[in-house]
């Protein structure tokens, strides 16, 4: 069994990460992390694992941990890894962090957009950003530092990355209006985040400034090897889970249906946990809720020579604890979906 | 592998079998039957199964069924399998009903509340009523019908069950106000379910005469062995699965909380999906969301010497697939939480 | 002009409060108080008032807002009044105060259910409670002070009035189960109020320890002339406005359906707000939604001897702000419905 | 008074157009039309006017309605009021259509979008298209058709307007990302409109097919006085009322913020009705909701070269029933606000 420790396990993407692991069989959680409730019984906080946890919450002393657990999770706040990791740490566990930290390659991109002084830029380089699906190749059992996605980047390159990587589309012409679940803003006690402001509304925010933007950048200025600009517009939707991406960009080459569908199988077709639906069909947040799975889509408008490109995942899940799983699992040589089977709950 | 049949797959709890059975390793599901949908891909409608379900919707044709399939589900309207059941498709298939045919005993009080005429009363003795904690020793092998409980009705007789067994209340003094998500009234296109009419909403309805009354004064009767009258008050709730019962009665003996934590820990300390919650801790429909878990709980009122008693469940899982899968489970002498492991998901 | 200040104009009462006053012929609101917003602009918080609403948000100074003001509304925490009343305020202004204070006439009462020491019961006394259809004849141009009832009572009060009063029903037997949407929980940053944690959900809470319950028993008892026990369960319900009572009693007298609803009518056959409605149709929150109506109704249940009474309102205006403003419009003498005419907005 | 009939009063646009009318000084409604209620009670439809509509619904007799009234609103599906108009009704009364039948002046656009044939474009020339703020002087006492604007094209034209007048965007390069809340679909009973199947979830409809966007090209390429093409995607978002518009462009000019404003400012800052936000604030639905205000603001990128800009309304104040008495009144000589000042319930 490999040994777990989570830190932050007391925010929404930690409590993810404890529901999908306690269906993972080879798995055992070892420390449940929290600087909120050290000391309270788990279960008393997320009354869902009631009589299966009958774990305490732990401080989140990373040191400590590293020495009981084979692997790491770090839900926490942007800033807090880059400020503890060390070597001791990295030497006795391997860290997958959900935290944007180690996402971004240059690190005074990051400290543009995150307002934050990077604690530790020396563990950038060697931190492999955890897009399965397409960085795959690149993790191991010698891996120690995964920089697991964020949910707005993982769904915004998901839906286009054929299209970039194949030259389908003007990189630069990338619009990216995406509309989230609340689970989205976190667990922590702010007025914008309560029922009653959430509910029956839908808003705008972040535009022009959100972080998830530069990460977009830089992951798609892989696929076409230069770097660009986009527009991303993060929304907030009345719901808990889910994300969907509506992206638009120009067309770089006359292309029909069969073409693109030809480009996205290409990349997805043996992909478990991406499906490209059938011509026509909608991504919907609600047929993947719950589980790690991404539904893509496109469509052409020769009107206006652009394409309309679509796709929707669970924040908490693919966009966050989902994929931090998958990406345990190939580090540990385990079957990709191991712990991640969930038939989506569509209502 | 047992083969299934669903008839009425293209329903909430239909879908919600298929969802289940899908994670059920001794299972095989062979006919996804629909009235609405015939001929076509069955994850066409419930997308969540796409790439995971090839098969298209067949007729509800029983009897052909009954010879491919080892058991048949039956989630259909009232009346329906009254109306088609026979000696043959018995003797071929077992059959778990989620419709109300089956349910009570005296052929006089179904027709009276449901308003239908009994087709087939001839099986009604036979029939087990499956509520797996209570009547799990009626349930095996040649157990041929099974009548699969309402999902009030399940909520409110496991919440009260101990109670009454134990003759700690007046049952006669019994009220059962519940809550109900909106998959309880069904998939069907009729306007007081519409999104704008059930949002922003709640109602009580089919007061003093919705048809889950009788048959849970005929389970909480045989419990204290007498004929009892309760009042049962429905309400719908704009969420989307889940049902809480709050349930009022006057104490009969004069107890303390420690005595009724003992009753409800005599029957339900070894059950796997009751959870008797911490005192003062009160159950809610979330932390048990797409689980077959049941949480209850109660509080004495000293002042009115009297007892409120709580549960929840998700109506769609106990309330309806969940039981029927477990109820599954023990006529075929497999364990009876396989395919119902599923963690809540409790956002 | 009356000329209005607002204490606590910046929760979801005081901005009622502003919404109704703003549609009020009568009024000028000369005082924005706030304790979080001190110099922001209202509209700045409450967007929907932009163009609208010019004034900054002042302190919550009442001695000052007193000698500007000919009423002060306060819908402040618990205690807050009490501990700065004074006879200097009350000889400048009328107050009508939103919070608890000086709702309920048994000091002792108030100290043991609210837990807070009543730091000035001098004016217990001469405050009316304003439940406007029932003390109507108590409130006039000379009334100084008025406590403005919960919304949970108004609700339950109004429900049981006629029946208590005119002894159809036994009292002590009388059960409320309650439903409230989210708003009522406050505008307060606290994690239980995310939207997160009240979406996809409903629950219990404040089990027979709720503080609306004595004053529920002291009204009602004043109705039936005997100190009375009841039960009292709220419940939280995923929607911003509306609260639902179903409330269940013992059938004192042998009545029908006439009988019962020429009761009903006595009382409330020529009050605007209050609407009885037509046989067999239950009261639903979103019928009075922005609005200042109470629809009720009630079912005889032969078979239980008991009746089962039910009354829906909006919990921000008859629970709140709206019969702040009705009580203002008595004690001033302009009609009763000015300021309060808006139709219910059903969707 | 003037004498009003609505035709289609018991859809969601009807309801609303009772609900402003019955707050409108000058009017009065005698008749409440409708199809599927013939002969109910209109109170015991939408019970929100219990006690304040006494009417019967009547048949939608569109002739001996025009003898009956001064102004006739059609709240219809498409074709319908194209099919019945004749010189005899319009001889008669005004009509104001809330459908689509006159919106577009070209009528084979309108066939190939609506995939219907119009039966009456010989009165399509006289119709005035009802965007007030744009069209408000072709609009007089002599008036006798007003095309009432769709929803999603009000929020689109609105928000765009200033910018594509000014020649500040390239209007060929606008992309309108828009999303609606559900009374938008109709009142209809259809699966896809169920509670359980729009909870918690949020989709793209119509892509690059939907009706609204011929109307939007039309509107704006008068603005500009040429033939424009623009991608325009509907979505579907969890909640009742509300429009957001997320509109993106390339800019045309080096233009700054002080500029865009100005440019804004120029064609609003006398519109009651629109309300231009302060500098990064973005419109929020909630803001608007039951009023019939439209929230826009924009923001320059710097980065791409262009800009996003971003509308809020009500799509059934603004968007249906609110602009359809705004457009009466114009038509009438009143007050352009009359019945029409509804402060916006933010929750």
């Amino acid at each position: 069994m490999i040994k777990v420790g989570i830190i932050g396990s007391t925010g929404y993407a930690g409590e993810e990460l404890v529901r999908l692991l306690l269906q993972h069989k080879e798995v055992e959680i070892v420390w449940y992390g929290s600087r909120s409730y050290v000391d309270e019984k788990y279960a008393s906080i997320f009354r869902n694992v009631c009589e299966i946890v009958p774990d305490i919450c732990k401080s989140d002393d990373l040191e400590t941990l590293a020495k009981e657990a084979d692997v790491i999770f770090t839900a926490t706040p942007q800033g807090y890894l880059a400020g503890v990791l060390n070597d001791n740490i990295l030497a006795n566990a391997k860290v997958i962090d959900l935290s944007a930290d180690y996402r971004i390659k240059d690190v005074s991109i990051y400290e543009e957009w995150y307002k934050i002084e990077h604690k530790s830029p020396q563990y950038i380089p060697e931190a492999v950003y955890g897009l399965c699906e397409i960085n795959r190749g690149k993790i191991n059992k010698d891996t120690r530092l995964i920089a697991n996605p964020g949910c707005y980047t993982t769904t915004s390159i998901l839906t286009l990355y054929p299209l970039v990587k194949e030259g389908i589309i003007d990189p630069n012409s990338i619009i990216v209006d995406a509309k989230s679940g609340t689970t989205g803003a976190g667990r922590g006690a702010k007025v914008p985040n309560l029922y009653c402001e959430v509910n029956e509304n839908i808003k705008a925010y972040g535009v022009l400034t959100h972080r998830h933007t530069p990460e977009i950048e830089e992951q798609l200025g892989y696929a076409c090897d230069k770097d660009i600009n986009i527009i991303f517009t993060p929304h907030l939707v009345p719901m808990n889970r889910g994300i969907l991406v509506t992206a638009y960009a120009n067309l770089a080459k006359d292309v029909d249906y069969d073409t693109v569908k030809a480009v996205y199988d290409k990349y997805y077709k043996d992909e478990k946990f991406i499906r490209v639906l059938d011509k026509d069909v909608c991504p919907e947040t609600r047929y993947v809720q719950g589980s790690n799975y991404v539904d893509v889509n496109f469509k052409l408008d020769s009107r206006t020579n652009r394409i309309v490109a679509m796709g929707a995942l669970d924040n908490v899940v693919k966009g966050a604890a989902g994929q931090a799983v998958q990406n345990m699992n190939i580090m540990f040589g385990l079957d990709e979906d191991e712990g991640l089977k969930q038939i989506p709950m569509c209502f």
